[in-house]
C-alpha cells in the first residue's frame, strides 16, 4: 500500500523539476562562482537567476535583498543577532510564545548570557497574538521584533504587515519567520514595512540545507557567518550552488502552484477535518480556522497520547506529526498548544496533518478510514476516557 | 578541446558515486530524520552511517564527535566562538597570518567589537609558522588557538599535532581548519590533542553546502546556530540529509583514493612544476616544497599580473587560480604571499594549480605547453621586465 505523506510542514519531497535543475551543478557546472575562470563564471549567472526567482515569490523590490543561507534556522538566528549588533543601544527583543525553536532557543540564550530583555507575547486560545500586549512591549529599547508569518503546528496566520508598521513606529526592526508561509500564500514584501524574512528550501519542495534571508535594502546588517565576501559580505562560505539553483526553481514552481495550494489542497484539508470530526467524538481543531494556512490541520483528540497515535498511523502507512519535528522526542505537549491553553488532556492527543500539492483525495480517504479505529483503540486503554468526553466549551468543534 | 580543471583547492567536481548516494534522499527518502514515522527513521540510519564514514577518515574515536554544519566557514566560526563563550575568563585567541578569511575575518571582527586580543603568528618565506612567536603568545589567557592544517594557496603543512600539545599545556583549546588537508593526507585525530577540526564537503569531491566540525569528546561546546535539538544540540536546523550522505560517501572515497593522491597526483604536480620551471625564467615555487600537500602548486612568475595569466589560461581552456576564490576580485596580492614576504613583483604573478584524482598526464602537458607563451607575452608588455629577471636568492627554484 502506497504510504500517505501528510507531514509536509516538517519537510517536503523535492520536486523532480527542482532536482533536474540542480543536477548539472554537482558534476558539470561545479565551479566556485567566485573563481575567475569559465568553470566559475557560468555558475554565477545561475545564482543570479535563482535570486530573482526567490525575489519574485516574495515580491521583493530588489534581487540583492535575498541572502542565501543554509536554512530557516540560520536565517532566523542571523536576523536577530544582526539587529542586536547593528543597534547596540537597544537591548530588547519581542517575539511570540508560539515561535519555532530557532527563535525561542536563541532568545532564551540571549536572555541568559547577554541580559537581553525578551518580551514573549502570549496568544489566545485560537493562537492569535495578544495585540495589546504587543503594543505594550514596543518601545525605543526594542532592537527587533520577530513574529512568525504562519505557525508551523496550527497554520495560524499572524498579521505581520500590521505588526511591522507598529514596530517601525518605535524604530524597531521587524523580522518574520515565514518558513511555513512562503510558497503557500501570496507574499508581497515591497508593499510592507517588513525588514527581514526567513525562508527554507525544504519546506517548499526544494532541497534541505538551503534557505534565504530577505534583508530590505537600507537595513543595517551584520553577518552571522564571517569569511569570504560572498553574498555581498552578508554570508561567508562557498555558495551552495546546487542548493541555490534548487531553491530558485522551487520558488518558481511554488508561485506557479499557489492557486492549487489555496484551492485544491485546502479542500483536501477541509474534507479531512470534516470527516474526522464527524467520526471521532471529543475532538476539535486547534488554531484559528478562519485565518490559517491552506495546508495545515491540527486536530486534538482528548484523553490520549499523540505519540501513540503517530505510531499506529505509521503502521497504517500514514506519516503525520505531533508538532515540530525539531522538538520531537520530548514527552511534554507542544509549547504552541500550551501557549494556546489547550487543555493538557487534549494537547497530548494533538496530531498535525500537513498537506502539499503532492497529496490526493485517496490520501484523505485513507486517513478518514484509519484514524477513528486508532483513536477508539487508544481511548479504550485510557484510564481517563469515560466514553462521553466532550470538548471544552471554548474549543467547540468547527464543523458541528 | 576538453577543459583542464586545476582549481581543486577552490572546489572539486562531485564524484559520480557521491551524487548517486545522495539522489534517493531528495525524492524518495526525503523525510525529516527527526520525525516519528517511517519517512523519518530510515533517514536517521543514513545520517549515522555518514557520521561514521567521516569519523573513519579523520581517525576520530567516536562518531558523535562529528557535527555536521553547512561548510568550512561555519565550522571555523563555530569553533572560535564556542571557545570564547565556553571559557569566558579567557579573551585571547591565537591564529596565523596565512589563515583562510573564515578565520581572519572573524578574528578581526572579534578584536574590533569585543576587544578580543588576537595574536597573529607570522610565517617565514616558506610559509612556515614562527614557532618562537607562537610559544610566546601562548598563555592562560588564550581561549583557543586556530592554525590551519594545510594552507590553501601554497599547500604548506603545519605541525598541528605539536602545536596542539603546546596549546594544551596552557589550557587553551586547539582548533585546526583542515579544509584543504582532509582527504589528501592521512589524519588520525585520536592520536592527537586537537580539540576541534573543520572540514568541507566540496573540497573532497562531495557537495557544496555541507561540512563538519570535529569536537573531541569532553570539549565544552556552545552552538553557533541555535534552534532544534539536532546534532545533539550542537547545531540547530533540519539536517541536510542528501548533503550529509554525500559528505559521508565522499569521505569514504577520499580514504580509498588517498594513496593515489599521495603518489600519482603528487607526481603529476611535480612534473608540472619541473616543466614550468625549466621553460619559464624568473619563476619560483612558493611554500614549503619539502612539506606540503601532494596536490598543490603555487608558482610565482615575476613582473606580471596574476589576473592576466588566469585570463589567458582560461582562453586556453585551463582553470587555475591566483589565490583563494573567497577573496578574488581584490587587486592586492594574496595575504598569504604577503605574509611570506614574497616580493610584490612576484606575488602579483602567482598562480595556483591544484590537482585532484580526476587530473591526468594530458592536463599537465596542456599547461606546460600553454603557460610559457602566456608568460612571455605578458612580460613583453611589462615595463619592469628586462629579459633577465632572476628570482631573489631566498626563493631559488626548487628544481635547478
Amino acid at each position: 500500500m502506497k504510504p500517505v505523506y501528510l507531514d509536509n510542514n516538517a519537510t517536503t519531497k523535492v520536486d523532480p523539476d527542482v532536482l533536474a535543475a540542480m543536477l548539472p551543478f554537482f558534476t558539470e557546472q561545479f565551479g566556485n562562482p567566485s573563481s575567475m575562470h569559465a568553470f566559475g563564471s557560468s555558475v554565477g549567472g545561475a545564482v543570479k537567476r535563482a535570486r530573482q526567482q526567490v525575489q519574485a515569490l516574495l515580491g521583493a523590490e530588489f534581487d540583492h535583498e535575498i541572502v542565501f543561507t543554509s536554512g530557516g534556522t540560520e536565517s532566523d538566528n542571523s536576523a536577530i543577532l544582526s539587529a542586536l549588533e547593528a543597534m547596540p543601544d537597544r537591548n530588547e527583543i519581542i517575539t511570540s510564545a508560539v515561535e519555532h525553536p530557532a527563535i525561542l532557543t536563541l532568545a532564551a540564550h540571549l536572555e541568559k548570557t547577554r541580559g537581553t530583555k525578551v518580551h514573549i507575547i502570549p496568544v489566545d486560545t485560537k493562537g492569535r497574538l495578544d495585540r495589546d500586549a504587543y503594543r505594550a512591549a514596543l518601545s525605543p529599547n526594542v532592537a527587533i521584533v520577530s513574529i512568525m508569518w504562519a505557525n508551523n503546528e496550527t497554520g495560524t496566520l499572524f498579521p505581520v504587515a500590521e505588526l511591522a508598521e507598529e514596530a517601525k513606529a518605535v524604530g524597531a526592526l521587524f523580522h518574520t519567520d515565514a518558513v511555513q508561509a512562503v510558497g503557500k500564500i501570496p507574499i508581497d514584501l515591497k508593499a510592507t514595512a517588513i525588514d527581514m524574512l526567513s525562508l527554507s528550501g525544504h519546506k517548499l519542495h526544494g532541497p534541505k540545507g538551503i534557505g534565504a534571508l530577505y534583508v530590505k535594502r537600507g537595513v543595517r546588517f551584520r553577518s552571522l557567518i564571517k569569511g569570504g565576501q560572498q553574498e555581498r559580505n552578508r554570508r561567508g562560505g562557498t555558495e551552495n550552488t546546487p542548493g541555490i539553483v534548487g531553491l530558485g526553481k522551487a520558488a518558481e514552481l511554488a508561485g506557479a502552484h499557489m492557486h492549487d495550494e489555496i484551492t485544491r489542497v485546502a479542500a483536501l484539508r477541509d474534507r479531512l477535518e470534516k470527516g474526522l470530526l464527524q467520526r471521532i467524538p471529543a475532538t476539535f481543531i486547534t488554531g484559528d480556522v478562519d485565518n490559517r494556512l491552506p495546508n495545515t490541520c491540527n486536530i486534538a483528540c482528548e484523553y490520549i497520547e499523540g505519540e501513540a497515535i503517530l505510531l499506529l498511523l505509521n503502521r497504517a502507512g500514514i506519516a503525520a506529526s505531533s508538532g515540530s519535528a525539531c522538538t520531537s522526542g520530548s514527552l511534554e505537549p507542544s509549547h504552541v498548544l500550551r501557549a494556546m491553553s489547550v487543555p493538557y488532556t487534549a494537547a497530548h492527543g494533538a496530531t498535525r496533518f500537513s498537506f502539499s500539492r503532492d497529496n490526493t483525495d485517496e490520501d484523505v480517504d485513507r486517513v478518514i478510514e484509519a484514524m477513528p479505529p486508532i483513536i477508539a483503540q487508544l481511548r479504550a486503554l485510557s484510564p481517563f476516557w469515560q466514553g462521553d468526553g466532550a470538548a471544552p466549551a471554548e474549543f467547540k468543534p468547527v464543523y458541528a
